[in-house]
């Protein structure tokens, strides 16, 4: 059977499945104290977000992935939605360990709350309920529930292959339950691969243990009151025991039940009526542990490894047993507080070396493995070092660094480590570096606030928002139903932009449009020596614009022109307007950000010549093409030849130490420019001006250009250049100097996805 | 002097000014009745609309041209004025003569009516007056209104040369009182040469004159109840012989003045406040007839002449003469009642003949006009003829029709055939032919409602409209702040459009995205001899898609996956739905038309080739490129050789008689299909699915593709293959079959223009 798989389908198919991870943490302080704030605000109504929301207590995050089809991706999904939660905790941390940190009483353990909904009264409740019947510290145990189903074209090709009697959703039940008892039999070795919880905290209990490694998989944990076995032979006998706990009152609903392994339905808040009539749609693990030493709190390798050991426990055929499932708890019970010993283990009534044990299993997970051609040896590698030397499991790691360092301490600096990362890659979005740096950041702030995303096409940057009645479709961020077509249209078409503002009286630089290089020819004279700026009239990220502040000669100005032409058909040689450029984005009625650019620039050493130079600052890791970083690389081309050449320079100009030559009088971003916030320090006037000059065109999300002498005064020259349908946003999202700028919550606050 | 405005001025721009003009023309139906029906409705508001409204009589249009800069411009737009509505009133036409139709009594004759707002009150009540004071029938009479002022930069000039003491608004009052003096004297000539009213109907009056020229400019026409002598020497002066006339009871208001010439103000409705404040703004000449034999009311040749005539009339030194209005008044009636024989005319209390005078004057314009350098001694020779032989007058000409045909037929004759006119150049309009033939619709639609429109950009079709408070801007007709920005990119992408119809259950063809030509050769097998359609995936006007409803080879679909790829760096390889396609035009909630596109094709004569039967077809007037005219002339590229290849024909066959052969798959009229109208006949279910359709990409205007087996059966086999964001209209307005479809009606419905 395995080598019809094989034959069947590619690796890439056998590895893939849907993935979906939780992953609690507790709030801290710098100190590691418990948090008393509350859930931030920024991630909006805590039902209504689906990636970061609470457990138990309102101090306890809960990070959740969408589902996704490969573990790289669960992976990077999970990684991704911890760096936004993080840098929105305010000087926070995020736990790095299932086992609490520092706890106050328990009566000071904030119980999460809700809004006045049905269904916010129903959650707080329930957690009333917990409270009371396990106490509050237990509910801070934090672990990873790792959510799973296989590539259901791999269940359909079984279900031909293997003849079964029956029908499909049969079948696929009765995958899942063997897949379900075979797991519960070995998951003391997913404990001990895996668990991380082998330190305590004197807050949480006094007990403690010098061979745990899961104080979370112990009695410590989160366990029922009585020890319950539900029947997992079919789904209805499932079914049946399931509600017979309820009846018997060991449990009050069936999402009471704490086992290692749940099996999961469509509709989850009806799951036993939805296992009974559409099947086991997935499966649910409990036992992972928080990984102190990943970001994310569980490792890929890890992820890998139960990916591969689902795929055995498919195979692996059953031996019967009766008192099975007892057996699976002790030895659950015994890895996790005794399990960096090599203890002994029953095996259907039989003891056995955990070790030895251990090693057959890696073994029988390595065949099924390489007869499928997983090609994955270095995960089960990985995993058969530990057995052999308990000092490489996360569990002696942790334990190890809280010897040296104490217990709070070496968590926090965890801790803040990952914070720290978190931070430096704050403008980037794991898995979806080849968007735009924009459209990364529309998605970072969808995550923030619970929206769902669909990449429409990944090439245009095309997504689909939707959270509750609300769906909006975004194209590179700032594409939206926000404006209409023939608003975008006005402002991309510089003549008519013009007409309109002159319409309005807002006052721009006088100019004229050529068609044909012939009618510059002929027309060019009264430029001649003037301050002039030549221009395509369509063009967006400001190509083939030249400006000769100063005047310049006739050559020159053809020169521009045959570089204006080359963007568009008609060109416009205007009134150059002395003073700096300032870009004020209009979303709605409010400016969302101002800032200067600075045009290309560099700065001497006394020794490199300006090529050297701008190669030199293109190695800054925030300069990219593309706007997939904060900053695009300075390229020297025909435009900033010309420009130079009005200096009398070229290229391999040597500038003395600490003189600044700038390569181009634009200064747009796209073409090399610095961008420097000024958002707190432009005169309201102006605000006022470009909001009304967004306005006349129709427009909700404008970069309106302006040329202002002294922006932070009122009473200053200025004209209005340019309106921009498409304003990148991670320029302000990044500037180069000054206060970083959330416009993507800009854009979704006006879009409808506002959390306020 | 003249010699210096030649050195300072070009022929075009002293040929230039500010020209409008008005028409009156009565409502009659076919046997030359006077109209009892309403103004129709579809002109909206009388007092709201600009070009089209009625003067006294319900059945009295008024054509008013907006002011334009040239003649040649001016003429045209009432020329369209006049095709706009004289299409617009059923079977009537419009009577082509100053001296009314065939009328009723006194008492039938009905007033205009207005709505209910103050100004419509105060528009009736005046009517009411001015039947009860001058009699119903007077009123009817109808004439053209010439609105002159002079290229501003002319008259700043003069103000300079001439060292003018005084400021320019006094300048040019004096000028203008000047021209209005030497026009008052010289009038007659006017009369005689464009004068066409020299035939009277029994209902309007018995008494009939052999010699007459105009009986409108005469005792029988439209004249104040005494002779009223404003004072012309200064502004004031006259300013206040108007205030004279009015406390004398003489007149009511000074709009009822019934001068020959009026000078005009800015704020008209404040005409003597605004004189003295603001200065004269322009004359307006109401000597002119209708001239039957022009299908406007006047011809051009006749408005070149008053240009330079009044050109004349400010140069023209005068020679003081005390009782120079009653002489004039004198001349004015001589020449309108006897003016077709060679009478004596009075010059400064002297006796002159009318032919020696008027060579005089003719003279004098000649030199002034040479001087000049305007070069237009085919003007001036064309009316030397006329005064040398009055049988070369419009007045002779009508009066002999009249005496051959009767007076009813002779000028129905002429309506009748200025009906047919404007309906054969009905897809035209004048002036605009540069324009996309579905934007000049849309100016088209304009005019008839009375918006205002001013061209923002002629190459780009893009149209600013505005009445009342409502501005829109309108690009290419269909591009309009009704869409939102992303609703256009979604239907642009034809991937991402897929996806929100497929998200929204409404059934497309199954495909697969191709990025590259390796990728399609490595995938191109499962589309072997399988019915499929090529196509780049964001394209408008159906550039660059093959079909091969039967199925093709590897090679054929490489090839056409080569000419995908030349539109766009991605391609779609799509099932293909049998079917004939529909394009089904939704504009807000509603289908607006439906069409049937068959693909270019050329039916067989036996004789000649495929592309001679090509060259044939485009000859087809209605055919065009660039969308300027309904259909579009077929090429031969190739698609069209592929797809010919694919029944192993090519350019060079000759098709047999009345053998039908399609030149390519794709039906679109852009590539020279033909359109036939199925609005009426198509099952509603279609109509409903197609409104869904535009609905789920959030779009109010949309042409909606949609493969359709059988259009009249709702159960018919059907598949959505496209949404269209800038649908061309045109093609719904004048189908190649079937009933014309008044599309830009709807859209300026919704743009807020309706006229209900």
């Amino acid at each position: 059977m395995l080598h019809k798989i094989k034959e069947k389908f590619s690796k890439e198919q056998l590895m893939s499945g849907n993935f979906g991870i939780e992953r609690e943490g507790l709030r801290c302080d710098d100190r590691g104290l418990l948090s008393h704030t509350e859930h931030p605000h920024v991630f909006g109504e805590k039902l209504a977000n689906q990636y970061i929301t609470t457990d138990f207590s309102e101090s306890q995050l809960e990070l959740i992935t969408p589902v996704r089809n490969t573990i790289d991706s669960c992976y990077k999904c999970l990684e991704n939605i911890y760096n936004i939660a993080v840098l929105e905790i305010g000087s926070e941390y995020i736990w790095p360990q299932s086992m609490p940190c520092n706890l106050p009483n328990e009566d000071k353990i904030p119980i999460a709350t809700f809004d006045d909904s049905e269904k916010g009264q129903e959650a707080y409740d329930y957690r009333r309920h917990l409270l009371k019947k396990y106490g509050g510290k237990k509910q801070l145990v934090s672990g990873i529930h790792y959510n799973f189903s296989f590539n259901e074209d791999l269940l359909k090709f079984l279900y031909e292959e293997m003849h079964y009697e029956g029908d499909y959703k049969d079948f696929k039940d009765d995958m899942y339950l063997k897949v379900t008892r075979n797991y519960l039999r070995y998951r003391w070795l997913i404990i001990y691969l895996l668990g991380g919880a082998s330190v305590i905290h004197s807050t949480y209990e006094d007990e403690t243990y010098n061979d745990a490694l899961s104080y979370r998989n112990s009695v410590f944990g989160y366990v029922n009151d009585v020890e319950l076995y539900p029947n997992y032979t079919n789904i209805d006998n499932y079914i049946k025991s399931i509600i017979g706990f309820v009846r018997d009152g060991c449990i009050d609903s069936p999402k009471e039940l704490y086992s290692q392994i749940r099996l999961k339905a469509n509709d989850n808040t009806n799951l036993l009526s939805s296992l009974k009539h559409e099947g086991i749609s997935y499966l649910e693990y409990r036992s992972i542990d928080i990984n102190p030493f990943d970001k994310a709190g569980v490792s890929k390798v890890d992820l890998y490894f139960m990916h591969i050991f689902n795929l055995y426990l498919l195979f692996k055929e059953e031996i019967p047993y009766t008192r099975w499932q007892e057996e699976a708890q002790q030895n659950q019970y015994n890895v996790a507080i005794y399990g960096q010993k090599n203890i002994q283990l029953l095996r259907n009534g039989e003891k056995t070396s955990k070790i030895d044990w251990a090693i057959e299993i890696l073994d029988d997970v390595r065949n099924v493995s390489n007869q499928l051609g997983l090609d994955q040896d270095y995960i089960i590698f990985n995993m058969l070092n530990k057995v052999k030397d308990y000092k490489l499991t996360h569990a002696y790691k942790i334990m190890t660094a809280t010897e040296n360092e104490g217990y709070i301490t070496a968590h926090m600096n965890l801790a803040k480590a990952y914070k720290q990362q978190a931070y430096e890659k704050r403008y980037q979005l794991q898995g979806y570096e080849d968007l735009e740096l924009s459209t990364q950041q529309v998605i970072k702030e969808s995550i923030k606030r619970g929206i769902d995303f669909k990449i429409m096409d990944r090439q245009e940057n095309f997504v689909k928002l939707s959270k509750g009645d609300i769906v909006q479709y975004v194209k590179q961020a700032t594409k939206t139903s926000l404006d209409t077509y023939v608003s975008v249209l006005i402002m991309e078409n510089k003549a008519v932009t013009k007409q309109v503002l002159d319409d309005n009286g807002i006052p721009t630089p006088k100019g004229v449009e050529f068609v044909s290089f012939d009618d510059v020819v002929q027309g060019v004279e009264p430029f001649v020596d003037k301050a002039i700026v030549v221009k395509p009239k369509s063009t967006n990220y400001g190509l083939g614009i030249s400006i000769f502040a100063n005047g310049t000669s006739k050559e020159d100005i053809l020169n521009a022109a045959e570089i204006a032409f080359r963007h568009d058909k008609t060109i416009l040689v205007e009134e150059f307007i002395q003073g700096k450029e300032y870009r004020i984005l209009v979303i709605g009625n409010e400016v969302a950000a101002v800032l200067h650019r600075v045009p290309a620039n560099v700065i001497g050493d006394g020794k490199s010549n300006i090529r050297k130079l701008v190669d030199i600052k293109n190695m800054d890791p925030a300069r990219g093409t593309g706007h997939k970083l904060p900053l695009e690389k300075i390229k020297l081309d025909d435009n900033s030849a010309l420009f130079l050449k009005q200096s009398g320079l070229d290229f391999e100009y040597v500038p003395q130490k600490d003189e600044v030559v700038y390569l181009r009088e634009n200064s747009n971003i796209s073409t090399g420019g610095d961008s420097v916030d000024f958002t707190d320090k432009i005169a309201e006037k102006f605000k006022e001006i470009a909001i009304k000059a967004a306005r006349c065109a129709g427009a909700n999300i404008c970069g309106v250009d302006m040329i202002i002498e002294d922006v932070t005064d009122p009473s200053s020259p200025f004209a209005t250049i340019e309106l921009n349908f498409n304003p990148a946003i991670h320029m302000h999202c990044y500037p180069y100097q000054g206060k970083e700028r959330n416009i993507a919550g800009n854009v979704l606050d006006l879009l409808g996805f506002s959390t306020k």
